[in-house]
C-alpha cells in the first residue's frame, strides 16, 4: 500500500458548523486559496444544499482552487444534485454523502412507517439508501466519497456490510468517522484493521479516517488508524469543529513528520504554511486558539521555566522536537514601515497567503499607510487583521457607524452618541449604560430601534507593540441562529460599536433571505453532518 | 494490581510555568481548596525552592488542605531541604525530586568538568545523584517520588537501571514523563510494559505517568500508560503547562469514567467538580480555554448543525457520550438577584467552592449587592468573578486608581485623565493615545513616570446578559519575566486601567523582592521542571 495519506480538510465544512464561527464567502474563499498553499489535498468547502450561501461559497471556490472540492449530501437525490450543481466549475470535485449506521442512530433518528419496524429491517433500508445514493452521486463523478456516520459506535459486522456495498456502488473512498468522539486509539485501530479483514473489495477504495475530540483523542485515533490501513484523514485547522471539534490538521500533520522514524507515513502538506493558516482561520472565524494548543498554540514554543529556558540555549533539541520555523512561526519577525513603499507590502500580503488585484491594490495600500502612521512598526499580525477587515468591508452594509462620541470615567454615567447610516438616511440618537461599551450598544439599539440579545462579547490584541490593535467580536443570538460581527481598530470602543453594527447587518442579511425564500425555511430546520 | 488511577494534578506547579500564567499566593490557595472538593489525590503545589513566592505558597497550602501536597525539587539538598521546610506542616506530603536520563540531556545540559567525560561516566554520575536525592529525601518523609526527565526520549535499558536504584534507595512512586511530548501512544506503552518486565523491584513502587501535548497526544499516551501499568497520572486542568501543556486532567478522568466498558480503571475524581475548576483556573491564570477544547470547552456540548440538534432533542446519546450534568455544566442554571439574601448568596458561593471567614462576608454581600443593582440576574459566572475580584483585592497594592476620565469619538483625539494613589501621595496626569485604551495607559505611565512593555491585552466577557461584566487581562513584560494584571468591571475601560495598574503593582513588588534577596538574584537563571 502506498504511505502517502490524504489529507482532506474539513475547516469549511465541519469547522464551520462550531458555534458562533460562521464565515462569510469572501472568508471561505480566502482560507481555501491559503489551504491551497498549504497543499491540502481535499478540501470540503461547503454542504450546498443547506443554505444559498453554503451553495455559493462552495461554486465560488470550485470556479478558482486547484484542489479537490468536496461537497457534503445527505443521501438524498436533492441534496447530491445541489452538490454537484455547486461543484460542477471545479477542475477536480467529489460529491461525499453519508448515512449514519450505529443502531443507537438508526433507533434515534429513523421513524417505523418508513423505515421499516425492526432494526434488521431498517439496516435494510439504511444499506440500500447508501447505494442508491452512491450510484446516483456516480453519475456525475467518479469520485464519490461515503460516510458511516458514528461508524465509531457501529457494529463491525453490519459496517463491513454497509462500507462493502457502498464500495460495489461506486464509492472511491470510505470514511469511518467517530462521530462522537468514542473510540480509545487501539480500539479505532482495530476496527480498521477489521475492516480490511472482512470487505471484500476494501482494496477499491481509500479508507478515511473522521475522529472528533469529546475524550481528547482525536488525533491519536487518527494516528492509529492510518497505522491500520487508513489512507485519508479528514481534520480542521485549530481542531475546529462540532462540540469538541475535529482532529486537528497541524496534529496529525505534524506527529507523522516528527515521527516518521516510527510511523513510516506521508503527507503532501506544505508544513511552513501551518501558522499563517491557523492563524487565518482564528481570525475569520473568531474561535480563539488557547496559548497552550500544539503546535499553532501562541506558548506552543515558549520555554518559561528557568532550567528550560537554559537547556534551550545550550541545545534546542533538549526541550523542541521540532523547529518552530518547521510549522513557519518565524521569529525573525519581517517588519514594514511607512517607508516599505506599494511592491514591498504587495510582495509581503502575498507571502501570508492573501491574493488581490492590481484594482484593489491601491485601496489596500492606502489603509495600509494610515496604520502606518499610528503604528511605525507593522507586523505580519497587522497585515492579517488588515486584510481581515478588507474582506469584511467588501460586503454591501445596510448600517454603517458615521459618528460616535464617549464619555466614561469615575462618578460619571457612560454616556454614548452616535450617527448611523442606513441606507440613504442619519439616524442619531444618545444613551448611558453600565459602561462605554454598553452605552455604545444601547445608543446604537435606540437610534435603529432594534433590541438584540447579545450572547459574547470578546477583544483580543491581534497585534503588537504599544499601539496593538484590538480585535472585537460581538456575537448576538436571534431565532436560534448566531451572527457575528468582527472588527479591527486601535481603539476599542470604536471597534465595539462597529464589530456591533456589522453582526446587526449580518442578521438583516439573513432576515431578507429568509423572507425570500420559503424552500429554505423549511430546509433549514433538517440539515447537517457527520 | 489494584485498578485506582492515583490524580496527581500539577496545575500549581507544571501548569503555573505556563509563559504568563503566573498565580499569586491567594489564588493557589482558592485553587487547591477547589481541587480537594474536586478530590485530587494529589496536589504539587509547586517548586519550594526557586522563589519565596512559591515557598510561601507551598507552606500556606500545606497547612490547609488534606490531599498530600507535593513539593518539587531538584537532586539538590538544598532544594529538598526547602521543599521539607515548606511542606512539613502538611498532613500528608511528598518530595518530588527530577533528574534528566535522556542522552540529548545528559550531553545538552552536563558539563564535562564535574559530571564526567564520556556519556557512561556522566550516566554513572547521574545514577548516584538520583539515588542520593532519594536517599536524602527519605529522612524527611515515607512519601518520595523520583522522575526520569525526558524519560520518552531515554535508553530503555539505562531507564530501567535508574529507576530501579531510585526504587531501591527509597523511591514509592517512579514517574515517567515523556517532558517533550514526543512519544506516540503504542511506544509509550511499550515502554511502561518494558519497564514492568526489567525493573525487578517495581511492584514496590507506584509507576507514574507525565506527559506532554506538543503532538497533541498526551491524554492517550497518559491511558496508554494506564493500560500497561501506570497507576498514577500527572496532569493539570485544561491541559496548561509549559509549551503546548500537560494531559488535560478532566479528559483522561472522562475518558476512564466514559470507557470503562473497555478501560477498566478508576479514579476518585468527584467528576462534577469538574467544570467549576476550570474556570477557576482559567480565571485566575488567565489561561484562556478554546471553544472547542473537549469537555470543558464554551461549545464541549453545543450541538449547532440541524441534524445534530434533531438527533439531541430524539435521543441525546445519538451525539452525546456523556452528559453535560457529569462534569458539573448545570444547564439550569441558578440566578441570584438583589432578594436572594446573605445566607442565600454565601450557600451559593460554598457551592462553588469558595472558602471565606464569616468576617469577610459582609464585604463580599456589599460586592454582590452593588452588582445586582447593574445586573438584575446574578449568574454563577458572575460570583466566580466577583470572588476572584475579591481574592485580587486582598493583596497590598502600592498603586490605585482614585480617578479617571476618558473621552473618545469620530474626529477627535482620544483623552484621558486619571489621579493615582502612590502609598500617601497622589499624582494625576493626562495623555492622548491611539485609542481610549492606550490613552489611559500613557496617562498611568506618564503620572508614575513608568515606561512598560505591554505583552498582550485580552478582554473577555465573562458573564451573559446585557450588562456582561467584562474581564480585561493586560500582560507587560519586564527583564524576560511576564506581570499580569486582572481586573472586571462593566465598564472595559476602567478595567482596562485597573488592569494595567495591578501589572504594575505586580512587577514592582516582583523587583522589591529580588532587590532584597541576593540568594534568589543568584538561584532564579537556574530553576524549574520535568
Amino acid at each position: 500500500m502506498n504511505n502517502k495519506v490524504i489529507i482532506f480538510d474539513t475547516t469549511l465544512r465541519d469547522g464551520e458548523q462550531s458555534p458562533g464561527a460562521s464565515l462569510n464567502v469572501y472568508e471561505k474563499i480566502e482560507i481555501a486559496r491559503q489551504m491551497e498553499k498549504l497543499r491540502v489535498d481535499v478540501i470540503e468547502a461547503g454542504f450546498p444544499v443547506s443554505s444559498p450561501a453554503q451553495f455559493e461559497a462552495v461554486q465560488r471556490i470550485s470556479g478558482e482552487i486547484n484542489a479537490v472540492i468536496a461537497g457534503l449530501a445527505r443521501t438524498k437525490e436533492i441534496d447530491i444534485k445541489s452538490a454537484y450543481d455547486a461543484l460542477r466549475e471545479a477542475k477536480r470535485f467529489r460529491i461525499h454523502t453519508f448515512l449514519c449506521t450505529s443502531d443507537i442512530h438508526i433507533l434515534g433518528k429513523f421513524a417505523d412507517e418508513r423505515y421499516g419496524k425492526s432494526l434488521e429491517e431498517k439496516r435494510r433500508t439504511i444499506l440500500k439508501m447508501a447505494c442508491d445514493s452512491v450510484a446516483y452521486a456516480k453519475t456525475f463523478t467518479d469520485d464519490v466519497e461515503f460516510s458511516a456516520e458514528d461508524a465509531g459506535r457501529t457494529d463491525i459486522g453490519y459496517l463491513s456490510e454497509v462500507i462493502e456495498a457502498a464500495i460495489e456502488a461506486g464509492a472511491t473512498t470510505v470514511n469511518i468517522p467517530d462521530t462522537t468522539g468514542y473510540n480509545f486509539p487501539k480500539e479505532f485501530g482495530a476496527k480498521i484493521a477489521e475492516l480490511r479483514k472482512r470487505v471484500k473489495n476494501i482494496d477499491k477504495a481509500v479508507i478515511s479516517v473522521h475522529c472528533h475530540d469529546d475524550l481528547g483523542l482525536a488525533v491519536a485515533n487518527s494516528l492509529s488508524g492510518v497505522e491500520n490501513g487508513a489512507r485519508q484523514v479528514e481534520c480542521t485547522l485549530n481542531g475546529i469543529g462540532e462540540r469538541a471539534g475535529n482532529a486537528s490538521l497541524e496534529e496529525v500533520v505534524m506527529a507523522l513528520k516528527v515521527r516518521k522514524d516510527i510511523c513510516d507515513y506521508y503527507t503532501d502538506i506544505n508544513t511552513e504554511e501551518i501558522f499563517n493558516t491557523s492563524r487565518m482561520v482564528s481570525s475569520f472565524t473568531g474561535m480563539i486558539v488557547q496559548p497552550n494548543k500544539a503546535i499553532v498554540g501562541e506558548n506552543a514554543f515558549a520555554h518559561e521555566s528557568g532550567i528550560h529556558q537554559d537547556g534551550v540555549l545550550k541545545n534546542r533539541q533538549t526541550y523542541e522536537i521540532m523547529t518552530p520555523a518547521s510549522v513557519g512561526v518565524n521569529k525573525t519577525k519581517i517588519i514594514l514601515g511607512r517607508h516599505s513603499g506599494r511592491h514591498g507590502l504587495k510582495s509581503r500580503l502575498h507571502e501570508l497567503g492573501y491574493k488581490f488585484t492590481e484594482e484593489e491594490l491601491p485601496a489596500i495600500y492606502d489603509k495600509f499607510l494610515e496604520l502606518a502612521d499610528k503604528k511605525k512598526e507593522v507586523f505580519d499580525d497587522d497585515l492579517r487583521v488588515l486584510m481581515g477587515d478588507q474582506i469584511l468591508a467588501a460586503k454591501n452594509e445596510r448600517y454603517s457607524l458615521e459618528y460616535l462620541h464617549v464619555m466614561v470615567g469615575t462618578n460619571s454615567i457612560p454616556t454614548a452618541t452616535v450617527k448611523i447610516k442606513v441606507g440613504e438616511d442619519c439616524v442619531q440618537e444618545s444613551a448611558t449604560g453600565d459602561g462605554s461599551v454598553d452605552a455604545c450598544f444601547n445608543a446604537i439599539e435606540r437610534a435603529l430601534n432594534i433590541k438584540s440579545n447579545l450572547e459574547s462579547y470578546n477583544v483580543r490584541s491581534v497585534t503588537s507593540g504599544r499601539q496593538a490593535m484590538g480585535e472585537v467580536i460581538v456575537r448576538i443570538r436571534s431565532n436560534e441562529k448566531s451572527f457575528t460581527g468582527r472588527r479591527i481598530s486601535t481603539d476599542v470602543i470604536e471597534a465595539s460599536a462597529k464589530a456591533f453594527i456589522q453582526a446587526l447587518n449580518q442578521q438583516q442579511a439573513y432576515l431578507e433571505l429568509i423572507e425570500n425564500d420559503e424552500v429554505l425555511k423549511d430546509s433549514l430546520s433538517d440539515v447537517s453532518a457527520v
